[in-house]
C-alpha cells in the first residue's frame, strides 16, 4: 500500500477529514427532505450501519424549512450526532439565505460548481454560498459531477483544445474540465474568504478508468481532502463490484480521504446497503476496523451440505446484532477475526489463522468439527448443537479478550 | 491502468490463459461430483453466468468415476464446450492413474502442493500427477493456499529466518513460504518433464493486503501465467466488496491472466453469483465487455418515487434475458451503454454520454423523461408507458447498431 497522500484537515462537525484522520464513509438518503421525520430516521439507520457523514438533499424551500427539524430529531430522538451536509443544486444561494436555520443545522454545503448558473449569475450564486460558509463557519465540498460539468468551461477547453496543433483527444479534455472546475472553485471560494482548510473536492464519473485517471490528477495538482466516489454506479451486485474497485485502486494508491459508494437500490431494498459497502471496503483494506470479521470458504463438491453456510450466516448476524451493543461497550472487538470453514483442505488452516474458527467436516469426513481458538485446538463439536455451542465459544472469547471500556 | 505484465500462453481445452489472451472467468462448482447430472447442470449454468473456466472437485473415487459423464453431458446435452479443471488434494496420483477417463476428460488439473503427502511420498505423489499432466497433455495449475501451506516448507523456512542475525516478520516468512512453495513446485515440474508453457500458478490467502503483496512478488519472480483469488472471501456484500477490491489493485497494476471470486453463497443462494462478479469486475476495468451496461444513479430526495430504480431494474432484466440470444446473434452488443437516470441534476448528462439513456423527472419536475441517443435527445416519453417504450427504444438501437452475425 502506498503512502497516504498529504492533504490538510477539515473538520465537519465533529468529524475530521483529511489530514491524519481516518478515511471517512459518507452516503446520502433517498427521502423526501421536506419528509423530516423519514429523513431522520434514514440518516440514523445509515449512521448506525457505519456512516460516519450523511448527506440529504436540499432542493427547495419544503426541504430547507425541515433541515433544523431532522437534526433536532437526530439530537433528541435518535441520539446521534452525524453530521447532515446540505446538497444544493442550482437555487443554494437562495436556501441558504432564507433559511438560517437550515444553514446553521448543516456541518458542510455541497456546491455543485455546474449547477450554480450560467454567465453571470454563475459567479455571484457560488459567490453566495461561499459567503454563508464563511458566515455559519461551515466548509463546503466542491463536487463536480461528469453528468452535470459546467458547460462554458468545458466549451471553452475544447475550442482552446481545436486550436492546438496537436490536439488532446475529447476524453482528455473533459477530465481536464472536471479539474478545472474543481480546483478554479476552490480557488474562487477562497478569494472570496473562505479558509483552504474548509474545502472539500471531489470529481465524480461513472466510468472506472476515468474516475481513476481524474483523482490521480486531481490528488497530485492540490492538498484538500478529496471526496471519491464512482457516480451512478449502478444496481445490485454490479454497482458493488464497480465501487468497490474504483475505490479500492484510489485508497491503495494512498488516495482518498472520504468515500461514498453510490449504489442504486433494488425498488424496496435497504438504503443502509452502500453505508455497509464502504465500511466492508476499508476494512478488507486494513484501513480501517468496524466489526468481527468472518472468513468463509466458497464450499465446493466436498460440502455438499449447506451445514457451513448456515452457520456462516448465523455467526454473521449473531455479531452483527451484539455489534450494535459492542461498538459502545467493546470497541476493540472490531478486531476480532472469526473462520467458519466446510472441509479439511484448508479449515484447520485458516481456523488457525483466526482468533476463533470452527472446521466443519466435508462430506465423507468424520462428524467432528475441530474448535481452534489463538491457534490452538480447544474443542471438537459434534451434533446437532453444533451452532449454539460455537456462538457461545465466540461470546466467551469476546468476553476474555475484548473488556468492557468504562463508561 | 499499468501495462499487462509478461507471462506465456497456456492453453486449457478451448481456452488461452496468459500472454495476450484477455483475462479468464473461471468459478467452481458446489455440487457433488459423484452426481454427475447435478454437477453437469451447474457447470452450464456458470457457464452461462460467464465462467470460461469452471473447476470441480475430484475428491474420492466416486467423484473421479463420473468425471467423463460430466463432460460428457456438457459436450451433448448441453452443448457446451467450457474447459473443466480437476481439483485434486490427498489423492490426485491415485485417482489420475486409476481413472484414465477423468484424466482425459479434464483439461487442467490443479496441484495443492500442501496437500500431496509429507517427506518422501510428497515428492513422489506430485511427481505422479505430473507424469499424468505430462502423459494426457495437460496443464496444471500449482495453487498454493494459505489455508493449507506446505507445513515443511514452512518450518524450514521459519527455522531459517530464526538463525537470521535481523530475522523478517512472521507473515513476511509466511509469504515468502507461499511464493517458494508455487515457485519450487513449478520448477519441480518441468524438471519432471512439464513444458514451461503448461503450468498456471496461484497463491491465494484471504487477507487482501496479503494477497496483493504475494501476488506483486510472485509477478516479479516468474512469467507463469497468474491465477488470482482472493480466498475465503466471505458471505454477500463483504465477499463481493472484498475480492472486487483485491482483483482490482492487482489487475490494474497488470497482474493476474484469469480470476475467480471465492464468494460464500448465502444457504440456498444462487452459485453463478461469483462467475457474475468476475465478468461486472473485469467489464468495470475495461479490460472485458461481457454484457451491456446500465449507468443508473443512485437516487436521493429528489427522487423519492421509486419509478427510476423500477426502470433500471426493468432494463436490467431486460438486457439480461435478451443478451442470452445476443451473444450468439449479436456479439458487439456487449458494447452497449444504457442509462437510467432520476433527475434533472446528472441525467442528461449522463443519458448523453450514454448510447441510449433516459432521464426521469424527479419530485417536482414536468412529468417528462427525455431520451437521447447517441448524445441527442430525440424523444420525450411521460405517461404510464414510459418503461415499454424506453425498452422499445433500446431493442431498436440494438437492431439498428449492432447486426447480426452470419451464423
Amino acid at each position: 500500500m502506498s503512502h497516504r497522500r498529504t492533504s490538510v484537515r477539515c473538520q465537519i462537525g465533529p468529524v475530521s477529514v483529511g489530514g491524519d484522520a481516518p478515511v471517512v464513509v459518507q452516503s446520502m438518503t433517498n427521502t423526501d427532505t421536506a419528509d423530516a421525520r423519514a429523513t431522520a430516521d434514514q440518516v440514523a439507520a445509515l449512521a448506525a450501519a457505519g456512516s460516519e457523514i450523511v448527506r440529504i438533499t436540499v432542493n427547495n424551500r419544503a426541504s430547507a424549512a425541515r433541515v433544523a427539524e431532522i437534526r433536532a430529531r437526530l439530537d433528541e430522538v435518535h441520539g446521534i450526532d452525524v453530521p447532515l451536509v446540505g446538497d444544493f443544486h442550482y437555487n443554494g444561494h437562495t436556501l441558504l439565505n432564507e433559511f438560517p436555520d437550515a444553514a446553521r443545522a448543516l456541518s458542510k454545503y455541497r456546491i455543485n460548481p455546474g449547477n450554480v448558473g450560467r454567465g453571470a449569475r454563475h459567479d455571484a450564486n457560488f459567490a453566495a454560498i461561499v459567503q454563508a460558509a464563511i458566515d455559519y463557519e461551515r466548509p463546503v465540498r466542491i463536487g463536480v459531477n461528469f453528468g452535470s460539468l459546467d458547460p462554458e468551461l468545458l466549451d471553452g477547453l475544447m475550442e482552446e483544445n481545436a486550436r492546438r496543433p496537436e490536439p488532446d483527444s475529447a476524453g482528455a479534455v473533459v477530465r481536464e474540465a472536471m479539474i478545472m472546475s474543481a480546483l478554479s472553485s476552490a480557488e474562487a471560494a477562497e478569494e472570496i474568504g473562505l479558509a483552504h482548510d474548509q474545502i472539500v473536492l471531489s470529481c465524480k464519473t461513472s466510468r472506472l478508468q476515468e474516475m481513476v485517471e481524474v483523482y490521480q490528477q486531481l490528488a497530485a495538482r492540490c492538498d484538500y481532502p478529496l471526496h471519491l466516489g464512482l457516480t451512478e454506479a449502478g444496481m445490485s451486485s454490479k454497482g458493488i463490484v464497480a465501487s468497490s474497485a474504483a475505490l479500492a485502486i484510489l485508497l491503495q494508491q494512498g488516495i482518498g480521504d472520504t468515500i461514498r459508494a453510490s449504489l442504486t437500490p433494488e425498488p424496496g431494498a435497504d438504503r443502509t446497503l452502500e453505508a455497509r459497502v464502504c465500511c466492508e471496503l476499508l476494512q478488507s483494506l486494513g484501513l480501517r476496523q468496524f466489526r468481527p470479521q468472518v472468513t468463509a470458504c466458497p464450499g465446493c463438491g466436498r460440502t455438499t451440505s449447506t451445514v457451513f453456510q448456515q452457520l456462516a450466516q448465523q455467526i454473521e448476524q449473531h455479531l452483527a446484532e451484539r455489534m450494535a451493543i459492542w461498538r459502545t461497550e467493546r470497541p476493540s472487538v472490531a478486531q476480532l477475526q472469526v473462520a467458519v470453514m466446510g472441509c479439511i483442505v484448508n479449515g484447520p488452516g485458516e481456523s488457525r489463522a483466526a482468533h476463533i474458527g470452527i472446521s466443519l467436516p466435508g462430506t465423507g469426513e468424520s462428524p467432528k468439527a475441530p474448535v481452534y481458538v489463538d491457534g490452538q485446538k480447544v474443542a471438537t463439536l459434534e451434533g446437532d448443537r453444533v451452532a449454539e455451542e460455537f456462538i457461545g465459544m465466540v461470546d466467551q472469547y469476546v468476553d476474555a479478550n475484548y473488556p468492557r471500556v468504562a463508561g
